[in-house]
């Protein structure tokens, strides 16, 4: 696509694959929404007060059918919002589109390259010559790593003169983001310092997210406050393992229409998502196998039934392997020669770095057959023995599928919601330094208890008596800050 | 789509969607060949010897990619095949058109209108002057219907000249049933007798056109000879349970996107497929409600932990609902009037009278939404609540998804393939009379012998003396014709 | 135990453990009759005529609390009872202590030896000098097989004096049996000639035993008529299956107490039994290896996760095996001797014979260790290494637990007494000739029916022209034959 | 039993049930070893060095066969024990013997009244005039608590003469404590200021028992430190879970050999105990409701497909009950008037005013059958119906059948060794405060890594990119100290 701005009739920005598709993404979102009990209340209860009127939101997160309902979300409750996806694959064009003409200057489409991905970044962090967002909703961190890694160069630049260089890299992501600095720089030398005066915080959602801002926080380079979404326990135990117990196998059919019973799966960790994936394969009648650094997870994964091996163990043996380990290398072009034909190789972890794409596209010799978007069959040399790789070896579950449902995402969302809120509330009062935060507890309680309306539960409720024996308040917390749930 | 057959440069006919598509047809053909392996080693073991060499082979059997590795496996063995779908809304367009341009004439294509789904069943039973085919293959027996009713509106014909009159049935589709063999009396009075004459046998899939040839063999109206393939163990206890259990949440996540976890179910009907989504949606985290009229069904519903209700009772309450019982009326519009906002109504059943569609679509008022092909919203005017109908009442499986996948119709195609095989080798024998048989026990024994490589699985073999012991034969069969499996 | 007859005050015989645990054994018969509504149905339904009256019956049955209501349902009938228990370590002591106070001449104890069996069986057929019993109740065919071979025996003895000689054969059980039969002969050479005039047929209630009738059928000795019960469906696929997914692990774990979650299981077989008993042992978290020899059921296992090799593969790598399969010498002392230390080796099949306990007590130096009654360590003298066996290679859900529950043995049984009344009723009719008859479908059903209230279930009612539609009457039965369920 | 003390022949004091049942019991250590890898390894690890060389250790743990391994785990490593069991129906006379005969000081026995208990308790505390033990190890908190009561009576009676009044309390439990506290304070008043001055801490096994030590920690009341062990994850995650997923249907079917599948059943709670439970019955063929105040364990559980409702939807419809919620008051009895005939009421939460047993008993007319020990029939004279009450209320996994088994016993005994050696070795070094604390995640991981070689899993090893990518050493801990797993 040429990279170009539209403009709405009122004069919103937007870039989007197809305008026309907004009323099919209108209708899909009007069905989120009864399936999106969260965001509903919170438009119900806060909406009335605008608390986010004058809160420039900007969101990277997969422009799907379920962030649209949490865009509306915001905007309900006063926001103004611009909006990219987090990867490449995830956008669902319809939702795109009903969001672009309808509620928040959108950049984003399914089947982005690098470079209009990061391009797409950029422009949702783009409000204008008076800075950047007041808030950032970032799954992965990309928008977070950019404005951080802008100010780093800007800094850089005023000391010493120096651009960055993009060939000081290997890897060819992060050249295009050194680029995309570098070529801003020229013309803007303090455009990131701008933007982090203006910002009020981050809400991460996402595992990967998290691991990278509780590391710039152990390394002081934190600029702003963060709310870790991830680990509310609603989020992180509901989202990484419903959600992908869910979607794993929604997008194994939609991309391969393989049967999995009978068929031997490796999971490669078993976290929430590996959880997630793990009990999906063997209710679809799979032998499961997952692999493990961690002896706790590799022991409860045995007390399931599991088997535990390593991936040379299993390698030329499986039919189906999953990555979900948020580390990377984990399958690689070596492992992938072993395996038989047309074994399935697909990942659901944050980053594409799990599976060695790069191996693969660069094997002397390998032929790649695309069978559809996001399902290739890739064909080795020697053997004439072929692998079937999934959206180029990103999210599978958003690349060949549309993500995890609504259900689960209104309680991931809601979460994000509420932390937005928290974060605008308090953005004068200082309770919030450069760190990373998790939600209290009483929220996390909150956003399960508006779920369970829709699924016809009927909470108990403690006596007076019985609060007292247990020493919580009748009203909870109910638990421990460290229980597991 | 206008109703011309068209033909390929070598002369076939076929009238198919998008004949581009035949490419991405072969690439998915491809694929699929490795999940069937009981087709494949049909096409090795039998290939050589042509035998079915001279036959030809009409089918109205759902136009997919599975269904395209079949009609090459029997075009390998020697056989011209012309097909049709026997299901406006399953067929795939890639498959139809890669075995148009391919291997078979075709004629089908996703969303026909029952007056094109009639023309199509028509054009392929057309063989041209010289009669029908040698052999049907059929699946809920309509190609069979077709000349059964056109063997006796004939003969009526003949006795009083009397043409059939469409208007004296209340059913829409027999009203076309019967005008297509009103026309074609006029120019052809004796077209079915002829066919009949040359038809060596029928070899039908499923339980619903089994059950109309065990009427019309009890009626002593039956005019051929029928091979029962869904009776077949590696049929029914394979491709309606662990097909539906695949196929039905497929269905489910690619027309709806809901979330299965934590909804409540109901599953009319417990029989194979019953068992197949009952189990397929508990495994998905719903809280699942059986409907049956079997006791000794109910009880196996229960002792698996299914609640046992009627749909009265919960009706009002339940989030999903699927039939599954070969049976009409079972969700009535006064049903679906009582539902949640948003329920979803589906029918996995062959036919699509289980839900009341007809009802719905004359209900005064109601208003249609759709969401997208084969996903509907319908409002009630009284309410303004709405219920969610999958692929008009028909197949949801076939209709929102591909159906079941590959591996589990490989067994029963393998079935079809060995019927089909033992109809012409003893087309001249009398072997069979025009009665409906099942295939011995030894070849449906084979059929699953076939299947277990590809899983990995390693067969025990009986000592001399272990066979004696329980008296069978060492390599089988090894279970009495009474064995349920 | 001294072999001498003990009696009531109210002159009934009898031989059991302690008398002294009657009261123990009435009160765990009341809880359950409370499981048991089929059988206190039957009570209701026809205790009023007494249709059973005058009929004697011999019963050879595991003597458990469950068999006790069965008992006292046929005695509420109107029958008199005589009773053992068809295997060593089955008796529930309690249980056959209330009987023998309280309904039927009962003949069993825990923990018989093989003579005492076969003295137990002996006793059971004993109604004085004008014959035996009018009906049998038999499990796996002992009661039945003491007939034919006595019947056998005196008509060679008759035509040429000869008497049986045990020697001649090398089974030590069969010896037995030769014995008691000649000793008779000697006394009275025409015992089993009246018995087998009086007989009116027996219903058998096993796989093993049916199978045994069915070869007698086939071979022409059959005596009298048999009525298969194992093959009602709510026999056959509900104690096979349900009973055992109850019962294996209540036996693992009375007897082991191990933890079943993490390790690895093999079944051998993977009949109805073989399918219950994998179940419980992947539901409670084992990872579950089948072996079988039918490519069926190899392939039904496989689309459940199982993986399917032969007892080799895994022999030395398995933590429990489990035979199910009715077949011998499934497990023999070679593969014992690779096991690991204290793998847990049991048999759930009928009779002992699929473990070779024989080439376990005769292995040189072996030792055996019995950790308790039916939990036997025995160490290998090479290894020093042990394996655990339970109930010495019997049914270990009999000899280490309770057996199958009240609630689906009340199915089975309920089908014991439709059969009985059958017979008893039929016996001048001519109706069941020397030949094996199941039930008809009406009465599986109905016994089905009985059991649904208990369960909280409501049946759907078919309405008039949904009957017609599928072609079965409103009030059943509603399958054909051939149906698998 | 008459509470006086007997003693071995090398004169370690003992009561214990019979002292015959020692070598059954040593036969089932042997076969607990096997399954216990974490404890024997650390004899291996440990053993040479003597590390608890001097410490005297008083235990109140269920006196059981895995008990046991640990007990000889804790002597191998150079301690002397003296053990009461922490639960009146917990204790496995088999195993109490053997430890009272090989190892250590016991005083337990199956079937304790309250008083017993208590004098037992008392009796582990007595060391001799010299002080009490220098460690516990605790489970539900009773030592604790008796050592803090007396040291609280021995201050109020130094300062002012006053002897607590046992009627000051309305739990009879508890005047039984202060009666005992009253009984020695009278001849000894330091007693207890003696023990705490030379007590080094305690390791607290459970949930219960945990809480405890936390509102005394709040309250500054503690006196020592204490390892909470319960919150390693292999410990809670393990033993409550998994654990609890064997042993109560374990529990279950000892005792009333009822038939799970089927069934309506209802856990109250669903924390990681409840979750066991749940699953279990579910497993099982029940159909399974929960009961919860806690939002976000309520959604977890909807997830699943459990129904949540309160106690009183479902009370009057539910055949069997289960407490696992840690709270009181749970069942009352007026809950139990409106249960179904023979509903099974039981608990499996560490205390057992979970149920209302008071109530029951008290209950006007109430009649008591006990059909066996720790299986009681409560009759309610008006209605004439009654219900099972297991274990008396107390936790029926250890009343009605052997509790936990060995191998998940393993993880948990293994963070209690862990956490004795810790504390001992740091006695002097001040690292621990009177506070609460849990084990460090390498020791955790650690727990785990040593279960895992049993059941024959292999782990991954990170290399070191991969390691740096994540930020975490080569070696583990893997996870940050707020992962739930």
């Amino acid at each position: 696509m040429s990279l170009s701005v539209d403009k709405t009739s009122t004069g919103r920005e937007y870039k989007v694959k197809d305008m026309a598709q907004a009323d099919f993404g209108r209708l899909e979102i009007d069905l989120a929404e009864v399936e999106m009990p969260g965001l509903l209340s919170c438009r119900t209860e806060y909406g009335p007060s605008q608390p986010l009127k004058g809160a420039r939101i900007t969101g990277s997160l997969h422009m799907t059918i379920q962030t649209a309902v949490l865009m509306e979300t915001l905007t309900a409750l006063g926001a103004e919002v611009r909006w990219c996806s987090c990867n490449i694959f995830s956008t669902q064009d319809h939702a795109a589109a009903a969001m672009a003409r309808d509620s928040a200057a959108v950049f984003a489409w399914k089947g982005e390259t690098l470079q209009e991905y990061w391009w797409c970044t950029e422009r949702s962090l783009d409000w204008g010559p008076d800075g950047g967002p007041d808030l950032i909703v970032d799954d992965g961190g990309d928008v977070t790593l950019l404005i951080h890694e802008g100010f780093k160069a800007e800094e850089v630049f005023e000391k010493s003169g120096t651009l960055p260089d993009p060939s000081s890299s290997t890897n060819s992501e992060f050249q295009i983001v050194l680029t995309i600095i570098r070529d801003g720089l020229k013309t803007d030398p303090k455009r990131y310092h701008r933007m982090k005066e203006r910002l009020v915080g981050v809400s991460e959602e996402t595992t990967t997210g998290v691991k990278r801002l509780y590391q710039m926080q152990a390394n002081g380079t934190l600029l702003f406050p963060a709310i870790n979404v991830n680990d509310s326990v609603t989020k992180s135990k509901f989202d990484n393992l419903y959600g992908c117990r869910h979607s794993l196998p929604d997008g194994l059919m939609r991309a391969t229409d393989v049967m999995i019973a009978g068929k031997v799966a490796v999971v490669c960790g078993y976290g929430d998502v590996g959880k997630g994936c793990a009990f999906a394969l063997k209710q679809g009648g799979a032998r499961v196998i997952v692999t493990e650094i961690d002896p706790i997870c590799a022991l409860q994964a045995l007390m399931e039934g599991f088997q535990v091996l390593t991936l040379n163990d299993i390698v030329s043996e499986a039919d189906i392997f999953v990555t979900t380990t948020g580390n990377k290398d984990i399958i690689m072009v070596s492992d992938m020669k072993k395996m038989k034909n047309n074994a399935i190789v697909s990942n659901i972890g944050h980053f594409d770095n799990e599976i060695d794409i790069t191996g693969l596209e660069t094997y002397p010799g390998v032929k790649r057959i695309t069978i559809k978007p996001q399902t290739d069959r890739w064909v080795f040399p020697e053997t004439n023995s072929g692998i079937i790789v999934l959206a180029e070896g990103r999210l599978m579950n958003l690349g060949c599928a549309t993500g995890h449902p609504s259900f689960v995402m209104s309680c991931s969302f809601t979460n994000q919601v509420i932390a937005q809120l928290e974060l605008w509330k308090e953005k004068s009062s200082g309770k919030y330094e450069k760190k990373v935060y998790v939600l209290p507890k009483h929220l996390d309680e909150k956003v399960a208890a508006l779920h369970l309306g829709k699924l016809g539960a009927k909470l108990t409720k403690l006596t007076k008596d019985q609060a007292d024996y247990i020493s919580v308040p009748i009203e909870g917390p109910y638990k421990p800050a460290h229980y597991r749930y």
